[in-house]
Formats: structure tokens, C-alpha cells, sequence
């Protein structure tokens, strides 16, 4: 569960609460009625079910348990959007969401209006256990912000008309980066986790605790889509050596030979993105390949991912000040790494994913009640991805963050950044 | 393909196909654009998808081949909108069907008014075999009409809020119908097919032909609802001697125990309809049964189902003036069938299994070019239903009509009469 | 069920017995106890449950039913042997048939001559009804000798080392059979069905009956490999407008572009077969086909199926003499049919797939009991064979045989006969 | 790959080589023909395969490379023999392992004796580099042999007959062990991995390196079958609250209540086992649990799974003297723990689930060619296994020794131990 260094009664909630539920309407403002309620795989949700599921969470967890007679917007709404909280009682089957064409968009839409109403009221009066929840609420919607996008891209990449959801300017060709430079990272007793210096963080995130590093570097900066064309031009994808053996299962079963969204044609790689399909950017760090992808490249440029805690340790001199992207730019955004002795695009670019299995840091304690399911459930098949991407809500990346996908998922903003040992 | 036994122009086409093109949008009218888009299941569509093919089916055969200068509405739509017919080129796979929340409700309609002007302009200049061809075009259309409400009727089932698309007065309670009559059958000789006597067949339909009956007798009414819980109550589900091999797999495999939308709860059976959840009315037809189960009840009561000759030559002297039931009442509606010493309820109330494969009648021909797919190369594995249901369009029930589906399939408005040998 | 015309007394079951009894062992005769112990698909069972099986027919409907005091070989034999008779009781999951390492081929070995010795003393005691009993149980032995011979056959074809169950001299080079005649059928009122000439037949051959039967015409001989390849070489496998719907959708879901068993080589088209993987001889009837590439094939040449009652009728007047070739040649041997007004290769070369689905006969009852599970509940989904193959026993070919599979399947050694309207 | 800190001359290279070779001839003794070939689910292996495999492991690696003139056996076995080394090129399917019934059980005999004369022969000669190979080989055939115990109990299993492989003395009651014991481990930084106190170790094993503990406990034993069943008394397989996500998804999907090859009867729980089926003795380790279970249970106690580095630290101090049970006797057998101060049953009992996923050491390098591909490649979606159990060979168990499986499995002898945060 969530923890707050700070109390949270010292964070405006008022004004976070506005933000952060203002921004998921904003989000979702281009989409139609179907748009909203299509699942396009089991993994991905609907865009309508994200909308109500993340005022699900504000409405069960803080007005039921801790508003006094408030009514609930529609009592199915517990069945129909309770996502994985099996102490919440049954739910909706979950490759399921994409049948709900009832309630429409607009009524979701009203249910969220319904929900603020209760909260902006309630607020004031909350006890701080309750206003720890509505943080962790804002955190939880933030996360749903993110997989919002990406269920969507998914979901309009298979339709043949490939529809942009946002029009973006095309961007102006960026010099390509140069070469990689190798970061030395820290060796020896480190300490990772939950540092108490951002005003939240989640369960997974703690206890704080000594690591040990080995000596290593990291390079300065993401692989690029034209580095990536290089692998595939290379036989990549055909060279079994290169591949764990779940992951070259994978390809041969998929057939996959490029990153998800890219296509070959008569004037090279393009990419579907929210803005359509455009061409791929040889500056843009590459995006939307697997743990199986990311790991076969390391291994064909003669390095490794990072673990875990070497991404972390390095991350604790780099501000997230990059923030991401929700600005209409191309996300990922091209970028001239500018090749000096720092490490760039930690944050807001793509998520990077670790070597690490994501597993309970040592001493790690679920939190009690259905919101301990929050995380420590999920800890078994998963990678741990670090940083944050062009998708990602500001004020939702830092060092002790702990994303984490199956190694064959793709469909988040998913890069890499390489590491070798020293 | 069609065959039109009177030339066409006799026929008011542009009166019959006002009317029909103005009931598909009837029909469609409560569905929202998120209710016409999902795809609940790879043997459905989505509404959507239905008006937007049949518009295809005319803007494709007709407008593209016969009217010059006709400018297509979207040259996308060949692709999205094909079903199945090979010779016209690669298309959008079914399953994915559902995939498609662009273009939107309100732009389909668009394309149906913009096909509709064009064809209302052309009709009166069409030559007799494009005339042909909007004929068959508007009996296709007929087709879906009824897929797209049975379609609708599934995604609804499976929405847990169970939403009624139309309100339907709760049915008083009819009179329980009494026995079973058994009304004897022609003998020897009797012929079958197209017998021109309707201004349109299918090619299917064709030729008309002789073939040769036993002695038999057919009940003078469907199984009804009632009858159907004496079967369950009995443990019809559950004794493998009463089932087709396949047919005692399928229901073990699925767990059936029931017709679809049926459920048992304190009050007894309920079922979900267009109108929403029920009581299963013991007076009315059962429907939603498969022939695998069809064929089992027949066992158990000591009977089996008709031939498709058997019905056919019954049928020669009974009109279909019932006619469907698009009314706001409930399909297919309670009936108190008089128990005299007619056949009843032919048309009108549900599809009737046959015991009969979907096979080319002697001599049959399938049509010239793409409208060639239409029939002939679904004649493996499926079964053929005679008669017509509560959801079949007037004007689209004749005796020689050939319905077919798969004998696990029963998401249709399919029931059963009993038949018998003397 | 079985019904005998003649009274089994006057059959000399004991010779008959012996005979079909010591065959199933000669074919077995080259096995191993690991060929005659493994699955290789679920549609196939080992040769030693095929061996088991027939004996615990014996077992179960004679020797426990008929003959007091029986004490039976083993108590488990029951649950592990019966194939699917629902009113024997559980029994053993078909496809798990393949995990019984126990018992061995011995000990079935050992529990067939147990059957052996009760069933030849009893014999002579056994009523009528009993002994018609011991005759179904013959023909029911014969049936499996075929299937054993077929699934072995698949086995080792799954096995990179192709090993050769039997040695077959390589056919001396046939000549080519000229192009086909087609040879005119009767028309008009005609009856099929078992006719009473031969001294058994299965319940689903009866009751004889009328039909009635247009104008068509069949051809003289089954098609050639030869002629199969001009099927390939003209893309018969590529394209669509000429296969059933459910045919293309198995053609592209699995790939097939020749008849199982075959392989394209820098020598041309090889086929395995018992007797190891060899040419494909042109002059031989083509084999391993199913009935959709049956179907596609007719198409292409213009044609289409007899039906089951053109070919039927059309058997009449051919004794099955030419009789199975389990004599280790080739299966099926290369023929020059010699062309001239006759039908010929009927029997003992290829089960040969008609149009007609399988279903009961006008008036058809399924004997009473267990046996009564033996034909009728296979009656949805499947095509009627009819004729013989190279590997179907001598005493076991007829006019009214009803052999059926499902359109897909191709196991089998089926091929095809054209016929044509008139 | 294999590494080897005393030079393989100082170890009596023949000797090692006979004692392994025949451990595995004599394990396979009892299995017929058909026990040896049948494949009874894609995890397993059939025995003949894996007496063929470790045999192509020699004849490839040593006698073919480091052998001038070796004369294969029989060059189609590098095709069938081959498990999953790409860099030796295509080979047969692994879930077509079964289909192999021929070469026979006989000729595999063959294949060793030739694999085992030339070998003999040529162990003198040899280099040190190719005596390394021949280590590894050894490792590798004992790796199989336990394999093959494990593969071949699965496949008894499945026959209904329950047949037992060996006789196994039904176990004299014994005493239930005492209560837990809390061991307290190191804390602080720690050394584990390969510390070449043996004379061989995977490469998967290496580099021994620093990592640091945190203050925790273990179990002075395993879990036992008594306490497993106070588990499942008590609702373990249906608290959704204990299980990890995807292990709650599995036990749902897969019906899962209770471990693999237990029953419950009117006498209470049985299992089966290479000696049949026997109760289940509660004095016995729980084996046949998967990690999903393992972990449930231990969030039930209130405590956790090891880590590796705990399990593995705490092992220094514990020489494997206990060595497997391959003595007829039940696997795993039961023990009354002391409840004294130390670990007990750390080998020749039960491997023991850790919650560290199978990634590398730090500094991990996998070894050069096709031998290279033995451990890397499988470090993704594993958990870490330690120990060894009751079926694990006499000289295969060591503290770093790394055994992997998924999180589902639990076909072999797999258990576990508590560990506790303190």
C-alpha cells in the first residue's frame, strides 16, 4: 500500500485531486462512444472502464469506508469495475470489459462528476488514514492514465483505417545522437527503495535497504530506433543464439520481427503512434519492444540490461525534471543525446526495462486490507522497467519507482538502456 | 443466386426497397455507437458492421457494375465491409470485426444515405439483371436484419446489467397450448424447390426436383417452453443416451444445461431477450436450442426431427401470413395453438431444426461470380432450419427457404417441431 | 445393430471366428510393444487398445452377458477397453489411450487367447441371439483391423527414421490409365439399403428403402496421383473458388497443399506408407485425401460427388471381388484401369468420399442396448465413404457399407470417384 | 558451462565414468519397451530418449570432436537425440518425443555400448579440455537421470492401473516430527556461488561474488505432508488472499487442491509413486508442490520462502552427507527431525523452493559454444531451486548448485522450507 513520508494533509490534495482527475478527462476527451468501450486483448482495457474503475477505487475505498451516507452512484458499479480485488467480493470477468456498452460514456462521465462531488465535499473532513488513500487514489489513477493511452493506441493500430487519436506536428528531423558513452556506476553497499523524498510511494517501493553493486557502467542514453534497425538488418530476429530460450519460443511462435507497431514498406520502417502512422525516427529511442527484445539486443551488442539496482542507484542524481510529453509532441520524442558525461532520458521517454525479476524488496510487507493486493500479488513472471516514459503523468516518476510487465508485453512504451560489467 | 421468377421490374423495387433499407435503420435506432460497434463473439458482427455491409453489397454489385460515374462513398469500405466473398478481394478478417469503432454510427449512416441516393437515382434506369441484383441485394439485407438483432441480443446477454434494447409489456399469461396432434404427411413422390410461386428464391433453393417421403407425421405445434423443462427435469442434459455423439461432447465441454439465455434462479426459469430478463414462459415456442439438443429431445420423446422434404411439402399449404412479430411483443410470443388438425406456427415463431444436412439440392448451380459465394460453399457441416422466427422479416418466409447453421449454434431464434414414422 | 439374414447357425462362425481372430494378430504380427503402444493423435488409438478392444467387445456383450460362470481375464480391462459405449460405464479417456504401457502387448496377447479359448468352447452353446452377437463382434474386429493398420501407419509417419512397417517390392511401373468414361446411372425410383444378399449387415445399412435418383453419370475409375498433381500444378490448393468455406478455412489453418503423406523432393512427389516413404506412382488411385480437397478437386474438373445413392445404386451390379490387398504390395496398388464401359476399382483400392452427409435412413432404429451406440449417435457432421480400401479385409466390402468421417480427416486411405448431372 | 577447479585428471575420470553410466542402465531396468518411449506431456521426456540424449551429449561434444575417426553410431540420432541446441542445427520437436518407437529400448542399448567403448578407449587420450566435456557430460547424464525418474513416475501416473516401477517396503510408522525450529542466519555481506570446494560446477553457478543479507531465520526442516494437510483442511487452495496472482489463475484454471498426484479417499489422502500408490505419510516432506503452492503455504504460516542466498549461505555449514534414496525405499521418505539446533534434510529429500527468480550471478558469462547454451538461456520466468531430493544421484548435490523450474511445475520432487524476516 501506499505510504506518505509527508502527511498528506501537508500536499494540497484539493488542487492535486483536480489535477489529476481533470487530466484523465482531458485524456480521454477525443475518444467516441466506441472508442471508449472497446477491448482490444485481454491485457488492454477499455478506455470507458479505466474512467470508471479509477473512481471505483475513490469510491469504495474513501466514500464507502469513510464518508458517512454516501450513495453510491449505482451499486452494479462494484461488480462491473472492481478490477483484481478479490477481498472486494466478485467482478466482471476481466476479457470481459469490452462487452460493457452499458452504461455509455456520458453516464461514466457523470459517475466521475458524481464521485468528485462526494470527495471535493468530504475532503476537508477526511482523517489522514483516509487522505493517504485518496493520494494513493491520485497515484492509482495516474498509473491508469498511462495504460488509458496505450490500450487506445493498441486498440485504433488494429483498425485498417490506423486513425490518429491526437494530430501531431511532424517532427522536425533531430540530429542523430552520437555514439554511446559508459557511465561508472556506484560499487559496492549501496541503498535502494523508497528514499521518503518524494511525498509518496507505493508498497513494492519499500522497505529502503542495502544492495550490493559490482563494478558496471551504464550507457548514457537509450538505444535509438536507428540503432534497432541496425539489429534487424543484422539478422537479429533470425539468430537464435541471441535470444533466452522462452524468447526465441516467442518470436518463431509469433513471428516477430520487429518492434510491435512497426511496419516495412517501399520507403523504409514506419510506426503507429497516436498521431498515426508516421515514419520511424532513426533519433527517437526506440519503443514497444519486450524484455525478449530488449534482452537479445544487449546480447548482440556484446553487453547486458541493467539490473534494477544499478538503474536505481544512478538515478538518484538525475531530477525527473524531463517530465513527459502529453503535449501533442511524437512520444517518444526524438532526441540529440548530447553525448556528455551525464546520463540522459532517465525519465520520460520510455520505460527501461531491468534485468531484475520484479520480487519483494528484502523485508517487504504488503499493506493490510484489499489494498494490500495492490502490488505484492504481482510478483511472480514480471520484470521490473524503470524511469517513466512520453506517457507518463509529471509527478509520477522517481528513482524507487517499480513498473513491471511479463517479458513478452510490448504494448507500453517499453525501451532500453544498455549496462555491461566492468 | 437469385433467381427472380417474375422480372423484377413487376415488382415496385423502389417502394420494396424504401421499406426495406428504412427497417434496418428501425431497427437500429435504440442502439448507441458503442452497442453497434462491439463484437461479442466471433459468429456474430456488430450492428454496425451489418448496415454498413449490406450498403456495400448494393454499392459493390450494383453501383460499381452498373451505374457509371458512381463515385464510392469511401474506397476504405470495400475492405472493411466484404464478408466473405473471395473473388471480390482481401479483406478484414472477421474476428476483428469488432476492432473497428471508426467510422462511427453516424458516419454509416452517412454511407447508407449516400448509397440510397445514388440507387434511388439509378433504380429507375437499371437494366432487368442489375434489377436482379437489387432484388437479391435487398433479401440479403432482409438476412441481417435479423443477424444484426440476434447479434445485438447476444452482446447484451452479456453485459451483467442484462439491458432491454426494446420494452416489451410483460405478456399476460397465455393458456397452456394442450397435446401434441401428429398430422400425417404426404407420401412417395413430392416435389421440392423453388416453385416460383414467390417473386424470389436463393439459388440454394433451386432446382425444384422430386424426391421421394415415407410415411410420417408431423406435430401440428413447436415444442414449448414448458415441454423443454419437463426434458431438464427429466435429466435430459444429463443422459448420454439421449444425445448425438458430438452433441454429448459439446455439452459436456460447455457445461450446458439449458437453452442459451436461460437461468435458473429462486423464481425459476428467467430468460434474456431483446426486452431484457424474463420468466421463461411455458406457453411459448422454446427457442435458442441447438440442434444437438433439438435432436435430443426428439429423442426422449420418442420422436425425431422432420427432413427438410418432410416440412417443405407440409408447408406448401400453409401461408406464412403470421408474419414476424417486430412489434414490441415478446419473441417469439406465448400462443395457445388451437389444437385442431392444422400445422400452426409455421412461420413466424422460431427456425425449425431439420434433421437434414445443409447440402446442394440435385442439379443445383451456384450463381456466376462473387454473388456465387453466396450459398454453395457453406454446404458442409450445417444443418438446415425451415420456417422462419419472431425476428424474420415479412416478406421473408417461404416454404423452399433453406436456413443453415452449425448444429452447436443457437444463438438464432431456433426451436424444433416433432416428426415421426408411421 | 447388427442384423444377420441369414440365421448365423448356418454361417460356420467357428471357422469365421478363427479367421478374422488370427488375422488382427498376423497384421499385428511386426509390431513392437512400444509401435503398438503410442498415440499419435487423438483421432488414433494404439494397435495394442485396437487389439484389446475387439476382445473386450467379445468379452462384454458375449461372455459376461451369454456365458454363465465367465470369469472375466481382468476386472480393469473394462474401464481401460471400451471406446465409448456410455451405458457400459466410465471408461478410460481416448486420448489417453496412449499412456497405457501396461498392459503390455504381451499380456494383450495373453487376454486375447483367454477370450479365445472361453468363446470357442462356448460357441457351439451360444443362442441365436448370442451368436449374432459373435458375428457383429467379427465385423466389428474387422473394422479395427483396418483402423490399426491406418493409425500405425500415422505413427510412424510422425517418426524422422520413416521406418517401414512391411516390405513391399517397388511396383513394377503401371501403365498410365487412359482418361476417364463416364458411365450412365439409372434414374428414377430406386431402392438402397441393405438388401439381404449378404449375410450380415450394421443397423445404420437398414432399412432398405426408395429414393429416388436424377440423371447423372460416374466416372469409370477412381482419380489418379496423376491427376492429382495436375491439381497441384494448376493451384488447386491456392485457390479458394474452389473449396468449401470450411475447406479453405482448414486449407490456410493448416497449411495443406497435398494429400497427407506426401512430400515435394528434388525427385518429385514422394508418399509414405507402410511399406516406407516411396515415389507416388501416377497409375495408383490417389489416397489420404479428404473430403473437402475431394470436393475442391470435383470442382476444378467440373464435376462433383456421387451421391450415396448414385454410387450404391451403381454398385449393384459389381461383385466386390478384386477384394483387399493386405498381401504386401503396395496400398493402393497402381491399376490400368482398362477403359472401357464398366465400372471398375469399386472395391479394395480407396474408400471413396460421396456428397452425401451421415445420416439415418428414411425409418432407421438403433438396435436396443449398448450396441445400439455402435452407428447411429455419429450421425451429425459426417460423410458417407463407401467401396473399400487396399486395407480393408475381404468379407467386409458391400453395396450398402456405410463408412463416414468427418470432411476433414484423411487418415484413412479415401480418395474420390467424379460423377456429373446429365 | 561446466567448469572444473581440479584439473579432471585428478579425478578417476573411468571410474566416474562407468559408476554414472551404469546408475542410469540400471535405473531403467525395469521399464519395458513401451514405458521407455511413451511421452506423456511436453515437459517429460521418454526414458529411451534421455538413455539416447546423454549418449549424443558424449558422442557429439567428446567422440566427435576430440575423437579423430569416431564412427557415429548412427547418423540420424544427432537429429533425434538432440534436446535444444540450436547451434548443433534442427532437430526433432520436443512435444514429438513420443512418436519414437523406433529406434528400440534394445537399439538404445546399443547406441550406449558403442558410445561407451569408444569413449573408454579414447578417455586416456584425451585432453584436458575434452576431459572437462567428459565431466560435464557426467553432471549432465545425472541431471537425466533424475529426469528421467521424475519423467517416468508422471507417465505411471496417468495409467489407471497405477502400476508401481519398484517395490517399495510399505514405511514403518514414523514418528511426526516436532515443531519448527527458527535457525538464525548470517546478516550483512556474504559470498555465494561456486566456491570450488567441489570438483565441478555448472557455469550457471559462477562467479562466486558479495551479496548482503538481511536478519532472517529458516526452518530447522521442511514442511511436512501433515502440515500440509492442516493447509488444505484449512482452505488454503481456496483463499484467494494467499496465492500470488498467477498462482490463483493456475490453481482456478487447472482445479488445483492438493499436490500433483494425491487423492482423497475414504482412507484419508493417498499419493503415487515410483513404488505405486501408498498413503500419504505425514512424517514424509510435502514434495510435488509447485512454487505457487509453496509460496501460498508460506503466506498462510506467516512466513516466506527462502531466498537463495539465505538457502544457499546457511548451506556452508551442512555437508550433503545425507545423499538420495535410490535404495527402494519411499521418495521422499519420512523423517522424525531432531528439532535440535541445526538444519536438517537440507539434501536428499526434497529440492527446496526459494523466491529468487533463476537470473544470473553478477558477472555471469555463459560458456563458449554449443555447450554455452546449457543453463543461460533458461533465465527468464524460473525460480531457484536448492538442495537436491531423494531422486537426485549420490555426488550431484552442492551448496551452490542452481536447479530451475517454472512457477507451475511440480512433476518433480519439489517442497520447501520456511525462512522468516527478523
Amino acid at each position: 500500500m501506499a505510504r506518505s513520508r509527508t502527511a498528506p494533509g501537508q500536499i494540497d490534495l484539493v488542487t492535486r485531486y483536480r489535477e489529476v482527475r481533470g487530466l484523465s478527462e482531458a485524456l480521454a476527451a477525443p475518444l467516441s462512444d466506441a472508442d471508449a468501450t472497446v477491448q482490444s486483448m485481454p491485457d488492454a482495457s477499455p478506455a470507458k472502464w479505466h474512467l470508471a474503475h479509477v473512481s471505483w477505487f475513490f469510491e469504495c475505498f474513501v466514500l464507502r469506508d469513510h464518508v458517512p451516507g454516501y450513495a453510491p452512484f449505482d451499486p452494479h458499479y462494484a461488480y462491473l469495475f472492481n478490477s483484481y480485488y478479490e477481498a472486494e467480493g466478485p467482478r466482471h470477468a476481466r476479457p470481459m470489459r469490452g462487452m460493457l456498452t452499458r452504461p455509455t460514456l456520458e453516464e461514466i462521465r457523470a459517475y466521475r462528476a458524481h464521485v468528485d462531488r462526494a470527495l471535493a465535499a468530504a475532503l476537508p473532513m477526511l482523517m489522514p488514514d483516509a487522505q493517504a488513500l485518496v493520494l494513493l487514489g491520485l497515484h492509482h489513477e495516474q498509473q491508469h492514465q498511462e495504460l488509458m493511452l496505450t490500450d487506445v493506441q493498441h486498440l485504433l493500430s488494429l483498425n485498417p483505417l490506423e486513425p490518429a487519436l491526437y494530430d501531431a506536428p511532424n517532427a522536425l528531423p533531430a540530429p542523430l545522437p552520437g555514439p554511446l558513452h559508459w557511465i561508472e556506476g556506484r560499487q559496492g553497499l549501496v541503498e535502494i527503495g523508497d528514499d521518503g523524498k518524494s511525498d509518496f510511494a507505493f508498497d513494492c517501493e519499500t522497505p529502503r535497504h542495502k544492495t550490493v553493486l559490482h563494478p558496471h557502467a551504464l550507457a548514457h542514453r537509450p538505444i535509438t530506433n536507428g540503432e534497432w534497425i541496425a539489429f534487424i538488418e543484422d539478422g537479429g530476429y533470425a539468430d537464435a543464439a541471441l535470444w533466452l530460450s522462452d524468447g526465441w519460443a516467442w518470436v518463431q511462435a509469433e513471428r516477430i520481427e520487429a518492434p510491435l507497431y512497426w511496419r516495412r514498406g517501399d520507403q523504409g520502417w514506419t510506426r503507429f503512434g497516436l498521431d498515426g502512422r508516421k515514419p520511424v525516427n532513426p533519433a527517437a529511442p526506440v519503443s514497444h519492444v519486450s524484455l525478449y527484445e530488449a534482452d537479445a539486443y544487449a546480447r548482440w551488442a556484446g553487453a547486458r540490461l541493467p539490473t534494477e539496482a544499478e538503474w536505481e542507484s544512478a538515478a538518484l542524481n538525475v531530477a525527473p525534471t524531463s517530465g513527459n510529453q502529453l503535449d501533442g509532441s511524437a512520444c517518444p520524442r526524438p532526441r540529440a543525446a548530447d553525448g556528455g558525461s551525464a546520463l540522459t532520458q532517465m525519465y520520460g521517454d520510455v520505460w527501461e526495462w531491468t534485468g531484475s525479476a520484479y520480487r519483494p524488496h528484502p523485508g517487504f510487507r504488503a499493506a493490510e486490507g484489499a489494498v494490500g493486493e495492490y502490488n505484492g500479488k504481482f510478483m511472480s513472471g514480471q520484470f521490473v522497467l524503470k524511469g517513466g516514459s512520453c506517457a507518463t503523468p509529471r509527478g509520477h516518476m522517481r528513482p524507487s519507482y517499480r513498473n513491471f510487465f511479463y517479458p513478452h508485453q510490448r504494448w507500453q512504451f517499453t525501451g532500453l538502456r544498455l549496462a555491461k560489467d566492468l
